[in-house]
C-alpha cells in the first residue's frame, strides 16, 4: 500500500485552504480555529439548527465533536451529519468522553447511522462507541491504543469508516489495514483541545485528495512532527500550546518526512489477530 | 474634518477603563476579554435574557457579534439592541457570515431595526448586509474592501450607522466620509478572533469620546500599530497572537502616531464614484 | 491552627491528578482546562443536563461558576449541585457577578440551599451573595477584601462554607477564622479567566486531603507563587498568561514555601470586630 507522503497533502492545505465547518465543545474553540489558520486551512464554526446541515455543502470537511453537546448542537449535529452523508461530504466524528456519559453516549449512536468518514478518538472512547467497553475516566483514556485495534476494525467494517486512534504511538485502522505514526510530544496531552482539534485537522488533510486515509496519517504526521519541534524550545505546557501553532505553520518536507509510518495488516473482522495476510 | 488622535482615545481608555459588554461568538470570548484587558478597558460577557438588555445600561458599550447565535443569544442580542437604541447607548454590530446562512441574515436584518452606532465586518459581510451581494467563504471575505465601499456607504445613509470594514487597507465609512487607515499585519487573519475582539476595541474607543467617528478611526490605528510590533517579534501565528495583547497594552504615542490615516470624501448616494465633493 | 503546607498538596494533585469537573463560562473553559492540566489534575467540561449530576459522582471536585448561565447551563448547575451536595461530594461556586445581574442573583440563591463546600469570588460578589450589597461593576470589585470578612464569615456561618476572596491580599474565611495569602502579581486581573480557573484549582486542591481548609489555601499559594515568576520573566499581559501556565506546572517546594500565609481569628457572628478571640 503506497499512501500519499504528508508534504503533499501538507502543501495541498496550504495552496487550496480546505474551508472546515466544525460542531466541537466549547472548551476548544478557540485553539481548533487558530490550528485550522495556521497550517493553511480555514475554520468556520457553525453549530446552530438551520445553518449547521446548510453549511456541510459549502465546506471541504465537517467535524462533529461531542465534548460539550448542548440540545442545540446536538440538533445541529444529527443535521450536519445527515445532510453531510448523503451528499457524500467528509465528515469526521469526535466521540468524546462516551460511554461514561449517557447523552453523548445515546447521539453518538445517532450519528453513526450517518456513517462518519472518518471516527477519531483515544482508546477508551473507541472501545466504548464499537459497544465493548464503559468509556475512560472523563475525557482521558484508561485503555491503550492496543487494546483498541480490534475495536477499531469492528467499527471500520460496520460503519465504512477509517478509524484514528490516539495516543503514545498513533494507529490508524481502515478494515484489515492499521497505519502506525510514531512519535510527537507527551505535552500534548497537556494542552486542552489538541486532540480535538486534531479531528478538524483531519477533515481539511483528507478533503485534499480522493485518498483519504493518507490525508488521516498526514494529519498525525504534521501533528507528531510540529509537537516535536515545539517540545524542544518550550519552557512548559502553556508555551507548547502556543509555539505548536508556531511549529505547524513552518513545517517543512524535511520535517515531515522525518516521522515513521508503519503499515501492516491485521486479521479479518472481530477475531483479532491470528489471521495475519 | 478634524479627527481626535488615536493616542489620545488609547490614554483615555486606560484612564477610564470603559466597561464593554459583549454577546459574541465562543470562538473568540477569550480573547475578546483578553484584548479588552491589555487595551485598559474592562469586558463583560453578558448574553442570557433577562440580562443582556439590562447590561446595556449598565456598561459603557455593547458590541453583537453573529459569529454563533444560538437561540439564546439571539434573543439575548435582540434584547440589548433594543435597550441599547433606547437608552441611546453605543453597539457594535458585527455581521459575522451574513449573507450565506439564514438564520444569522435574518437575525442581522432585525438587528438593524435598533441602528446600530457602528457596524464593522469584512467586505463580503458589508455587501451582504446591505443586500448586495451574497456573503463569503464562512468567515471570509471574498470581495476587496474597495468593492465594498458603496455598501458601507448605502448602510450608513440608511441607519446612521459608521460602518467599518477590515481588510488589507481598513476603511471606515460615515455618509460620504471615508477613512482610511494602512497599515497592520497580515497574520491579523491567522489569529481566530482579531476581526471579532476589533468590534468589542471599537465599542470601548468611541466610548470615551463624544466624537465617535474618531473612536473607530483610533481602535483601527491601534490594531495597525500593535499587530505590526508582534509581527515584528513572532516566530508564527501563535504567538503573533500573543504578543500582539503585549503590544497593545504597550502602545506609546509614538507608535500610534506612525499609522497612516487618510480622509476623503466620496460620491454622494449609491451613485458609486463620480461625484466627489 | 496547622495548615498542611501547599508543597505537599501540590505534590499529591501531580501524583493523584484529581478529576474536576467544571461547569463555567464560556471565556475561560479553555484556560481553566489548561490549568488544570498544568499543574497535573484533570479538567472535564460536563455541562449540561442528565450528565452534569450524574459526573460529580466521577469526579473528585466540581466548579460551578455562573459566568455565563445559559438556561442549560443553570439547570445542569442545580443537578449538579445537589447531586454533588447529596452524595457528601467536593464542589465550589463561583457566584460571578451576582448582585448586579438578576438570573444569576437568583440562580446562586437557589445554588446556596445545596451547600457549596467553597464559595469563591471578589469582594462584591461576596457581599452581594451575603445579601449585603448590590455588587460590583460588571465582573469586577467595586469593594475591597477587608469590607467582605464580614460577609464571608456570615456565608460561612449560614451554608458552613469556606469562603474565599480575591484581591490585593486574598483572605479565607472559615467560620472565626481568617486565613491570609499576601504576594502574586496584579497581571492576573489582566487575564481573563485566572479568577474562574482559580476556582477549578481550588476544587482540585480541596480534594486531595480531608483537611479542606489546607486545600482552599494552597491554591491560593501556588497562584501567589506562580504568577510572582511569570510576572518577572513576561513583556505584558498575553506572554504573562501564558506564562503562568508554564510556571505553575514547575513549581517547586522551595517557590511555595516562599509564599506568606498569616491566620487570625475574629469576632464571632456578624457582629463585625470587636469580639477578638
Amino acid at each position: 500500500m503506497l499512501l500519499i507522503p504528508a508534504r503533499q497533502i501538507s502543501g495541498e492545505i496550504r495552496e487550496n485552504s480546505p474551508l472546515v465547518g466544525c460542531i466541537t465543545n466549547t472548551v476548544v474553540t478557540n485553539y481548533t480555529a487558530n490550528l485550522l489558520l495556521a497550517v493553511g486551512a480555514a475554520p468556520a464554526m457553525v453549530d446552530i439548527v438551520g445553518e449547521a446541515g446548510l453549511f456541510t455543502g459549502v465546506s471541504d470537511a465537517t467535524l462533529i465533536n461531542l465534548g460539550t453537546p448542548t440540545p442545540e448542537q446536538r440538533e445541529a449535529a444529527l443535521e450536519a451529519a445527515s445532510f453531510a452523508h448523503a451528499a457524500g461530504r467528509i465528515w469526521v466524528l469526535d466521540p468524546v468522553a462516551v460511554g461514561s456519559l449517557p447523552v453523548r453516549t445515546d447521539l453518538a449512536k445517532d450519528l453513526l447511522t450517518h456513517l462518519p468518514v472518518v471516527i477519531r478518538g483515544n482508546a477508551s472512547e473507541i472501545i466504548a462507541l464499537a459497544g465493548k467497553g464503559v468509556g475512560g475516566r472523563g475525557v482521558d483514556s484508561s485503555d491503550s491504543v492496543g487494546e483498541a485495534i480490534v475495536a477499531a476494525q469492528a467499527l471500520s467494517q460496520t460503519y465504512g469508516s477509517i478509524v484514528a486512534i490516539s495516543g503514545e504511538v498513533d494507529a490508524i485502522v481502515q478494515g484489515n489495514t492499521v497505519v502506525r505514526i510514531a512519535g510527537g510530544s507527551a505535552l500534548l496531552t497537556k494542552v486542552t483541545g489538541a486532540g480535538c482539534a486534531l479531528g478538524a485537522l483531519i477533515g481539511a488533510a483528507a478533503s485534499t485528495n480522493k485518498d483519504i486515509l493518507s490525508g488521516v496519517v498526514a494529519a498525525h504526521v504534521m501533528y507528531a512532527a510540529a509537537s516535536e519541534k515545539a517540545a524542544a524550545r518550550c519552557t512548559g505546557p502553556g508555551t507548547f500550546g502556543v509555539y505548536f501553532l508556531d511549529e505547524l505553520a513552518a513545517l517543512t518536507d524535511a520535517d515531515l518526512d522525518r516521522i515513521s509510518v508503519s503499515v501492516e495488516k491485521i486479521g479479518a473482522g472481530d477475531t483479532a489477530g491470528g489471521m495475519g495476510q
